[in-house]
């Protein structure tokens, strides 16, 4: 009996037994975080982040990113970027990234929209950015008929299941500020990239010279919480006031600001992302073994790329959720989450390979 | 021992008992609500609103509002009503609201940085919009120079604590359709309006000619969750594609949904707002015998507004969390929740008279 | 005969005799401008500003405003104040101006929608802010809640005809810079204020510490060109980006700043201010002569504003163009520009007073 | 002597003997312009556009394009532009169009900050889309998460000197409306492209299904004036309101029509289209017979796209004015202009041989 055929619990509207590969954001809650609710409940808090959960917050906080870092709780990872984006950029500012990157690409158009940035793109094998690629963007310094590059923005992980070392942001954030620009990194997975590359998050963030984070906990079991996490406060104006007027200021803060505590005051972030990661590995070295299967881009976060016939697509999609990446080329994307079980992982993969051999 | 005396519990950062009369906003999630997060917990579920959770509150809305509402969940007030304006208004419409609404005080200028959206502000005695007030507004059509009148905005119940009939909306709706121009109605505090009316929710809505409305829940009991509710299609373009690049589209929608569906499939909503409107009541009762101090508005909702000495204000200010209104006249806003209860408001009251009495 | 009943030459669309009383951009261009575009036409220039004449404009303008003094020319008026305002804010920041000033009542929205500018407006008799206006909006820094009051503009001459005294510049400039604000002035009409101030132009703008002039031409018999003039450079950030992006930097750049040079490199600028104000006083004197009508703004630019019964202005309105201020109260603007003459004013005088004894 | 070396007349700033290759908006006013400017001068005529040299430019647009075309003059280019792509868009919207574009690349980043649009682009070989490679980008509707494409933007002639066919067009024009999209062309200089295709304007716009064109005329020897003219009224909102909130409304807008009457009320346009053509023809054949020197782009309008050693760039542009057009590859760009000479072209081709000799 697949997920899709067991019956709805009498008081539920879904079965919570039920689970897919088609994001990390089709998961729940984690328990931790649910009963970190229910403690920062009853009573009255100031509203809009003066309570003592957001203080809190800013202290532990600093111990991941360092004695500078200021925090401000947002809702969603593309208010997170847009406030991000914003406070380091002003009017006639443009940010440089991937083609492939989430601001560009899944975004609707809300940094041009809302923050009237221009984005300057730059195709790329893995959805990562080079020294090299920034510069085919970064140029016109100067000249007011080009918007100017003032952001690098990465994504890390990417958007593609890959994961930049420190090095490699080291020598994006030398290169952005040799040239007067700023290093921005939207982390809607950061704990997954931290989790990859076993490292705190500092040592590729702020110790390697990024000055804001867009730091996801959404992905990774909140309800709804993500943080702009200014590491470098010179680099910023405003993200105070760009909060609220981007509509990303929560009058009941201490549940968002508990939420990230939840996940950061202790391990569960880096729990939940190894567990995610190592069920994508599990994922990963499964598919390896089914002839035809075509694993696309490195496995080194919670992500599973491949390209599968179509009609296998088709055939899966009929009774596991995920999506297609590529119509053309047939590639698939699979994501594992805090809660995906090997169980999961090994029914999944029995499955592909029983599609696969028909 | 007063509220800010008492110890706080081992397993929290804060005192659960403490409470104060600043805004419904310092208050926390109703158990009811609570409850409802875990039910719809567990298991994947379609992110961005494809979910069993979201479907139920379209079904549950349009019982309220009638079989035309389409919800649009969303994370805030501020978020809702730029939605909803956006939803209603071109590039160079202009928006007519008192002086005192939300969105012209409270909300940063997002409506005009974020929905390049012009305010055209008319001044009030309570906070309510007249057809008279209206039409100071209301002209220049055809005249490339002024931004056009295509939206008049209301709050019900007011930010002052007010509320309008259904009989005055309908006057509103009528004349504002007369002029081609749509009506909005920001309902951060409906139910206290509809508690207060003794009504249901269309009667003053739907019923009488309201376009969209941005219904709260966050002032309600919820932990965080507005929607914005097209009560008439025809009048909007967009609203899906304007919530996600307002940056308030949910990926794990259930859970907002689920919230909502806590307040207003069944009667919480409506227990709530009559419980912190009665805890109103009782206050205006109370201080109304203390010589000295003179309630500055009809209390017709949550808000009491009153006039004090401000050498009052600022002793009681130390003992009680409340917001001075107008530092020229010494007004003040008392704001009850629907977790006030009467021992509160008794307490409070007597540490009015006996401020006073000094 | 009335112009209105003059035939048009042969080798023309229009009567070129015909002048009316509507508005000074109602009025062409002045021959000495005629004659500087031609003077700086035929062979190539560098476009976008890097040519001999705008070069020599910026000498020039420091003459008239002092050497910090950086011009940008600009095509239009709504144009000139919008990069003017947007170099002087961040996204979140808000321009404080009377209910009346152009910028608020005659620019589509163009400063909310393009600029994404909050303003913050004051009801005024007579078109001027004082610093108690000003304290008005002045407030809530520091709250994100309100966008943040950082400009005070005022437009001088001003829309309803009067002007600022250098003192009364001064104590705005002083007041505006105490609470960490700039000073715009509009001076679409900047020529006209001098002239009735019978001062030279850095009197009332540099030496009292106005921070920007959007510097008016058109209004005063340019074909069309207007200037930002920063008086104090540390006060903006970005205008040579702004104009291009608010789509106000001109190509071929040589043909506005000879307009301007025309203008200002001599005495053309006041000579034709003198005119306009002197016929409108010209006027003035006559119709103060007339029984029943009011006067109803101090004379002293090129603007009478006058309250006539409804009847008359219609009659007159048809002999000759003019506009009705405020339907309400009747009153009406009788604008002056540099090619009125003393016959215009005389014959004009003669039918007020002739429609009035009807 | 070179044209650098020649004295400045007494009565001028500048050298009106001088002429260049480095853009057509470095030559000045074509004498016909100037008359008319002269011939639109004296007397009063209403403002913003009621007057009756636009009235007349209506009927002769029309006359061009087609009974259905409504014409609103505007400053410049990039005005014409982000006036016409906002009312071909809701606030969601994207325009794709090819790298080079004009809107793209040379705007300063004013279509997202000032229109709040998404740009997506396509490289191409020549500047020129194609159904095919629209479809890259034409893709997503209904999803909110991706700013909808609602618009194709093509410039004719190209960036690059190239053109379109009619039916090249016509193919664009069909597949964008099968999608739901609509057809904008920048016509910047479209009289080039008409000029080369030797086809009236009417045949590769209006009856191939463009909607609206942004026609230029500041690079065909206007001051300055573009219009944007609407040829399927149905397919825009509010250009009338946008051109107001986009700056790009003239007071003195008979100057504006009066310009534009003068180059296409009668066959000014295609005269001096046609010389500056001939004059890259010229140019183009010249150099063909220089060795070393690649032609990279068909000349097909008045630019001339070539391959120099950077060497012989460097020295050239001591004697001549002319841009480098990519740094990377040494191709260098040359612009013909109404005012280029034959003996312009052969002292410049001369050169070049010289140069390349050395």
């Amino acid at each position: 009996m697949t997920p899709a055929q067991r019956p709805i619990p009498a008081d539920r509207l879904h079965d919570p037994s039920s689970r897919g590969f088609a994001s990390d954001n089709y998961a729940g809650i984690h328990p931790e975080v649910l009963a970190a609710l229910a403690s920062a409940n009853e009573g009255h808090q100031v509203a809009y982040g003066e309570d003592v959960y957001t203080e809190r917050l800013q202290a532990v906080m600093r111990q991941h990113f360092g004695d500078a870092a200021i925090t401000y709780p947002v809702f969603n990872g593309t208010g997170a970027n847009v406030v991000a984006l914003q406070s380091l950029t002003t009017r006639w500012e443009a940010v440089i990234c991937a083609e492939t990157a989430h601001i560009n690409a899944d975004e609707g158009g809300a940094p041009e929209t809302m923050g009237g940035l221009k984005l300057l793109t730059v195709p790329t094998p893995d959805g990562k950015l080079t020294p090299e690629l920034v510069d085919r963007q970064a140029w016109g310094y100067g000249d007011e008929h080009r918007a100017q590059p003032a952001v690098v923005s990465i994504t890390q992980s990417t958007e593609l299941g890959t994961r930049y070392s420190p090095d490699e942001v080291a020598a994006l954030a030398a290169h952005a500020h040799e040239r007067g620009m700023t290093l921005h990194l939207d982390g809607a997975r950061i704990a997954n990239a931290a989790a990859g590359l076993d490292l705190p998050l500092r040592t590729f963030t702020t110790d390697v010279g990024v000055d804001v984070v867009s730091f996801g906990g959404t992905k990774n079991g909140l309800l709804a919480a993500e943080a702009v996490v200014v590491l470098n406060p010179d680099a910023v104006t405003g993200p105070v006031y760009l909060r609220k007027t981007s509509m990303q200021l929560a009058s009941k803060m201490r549940f968002f600001s508990s939420q990230m505590l939840a996940l950061i005051d202790g391990d569960l972030w880096l729990r939940s992302a190894q567990h995610a990661n190592a069920m994508a590995q599990r994922l990963e070295a499964a598919v390896r073994q089914v002839p035809g299967v075509e694993v696309t881009q490195p496995v080194q976060a919670n992500a599973v790329f491949a390209v599968l016939p179509p009609e296998v697509t088709a055939r899966l999609q009929k009774r596991f959720r995920f999506y297609t990446w590529d119509t053309h080329t047939g590639e698939v994307r699979w994501m594992c989450a805090f809660d995906t079980t090997e169980h999961d992982i090994d029914t999944f993969a029995a499955a592909i390979a029983e599609e696969m051999a028909l």
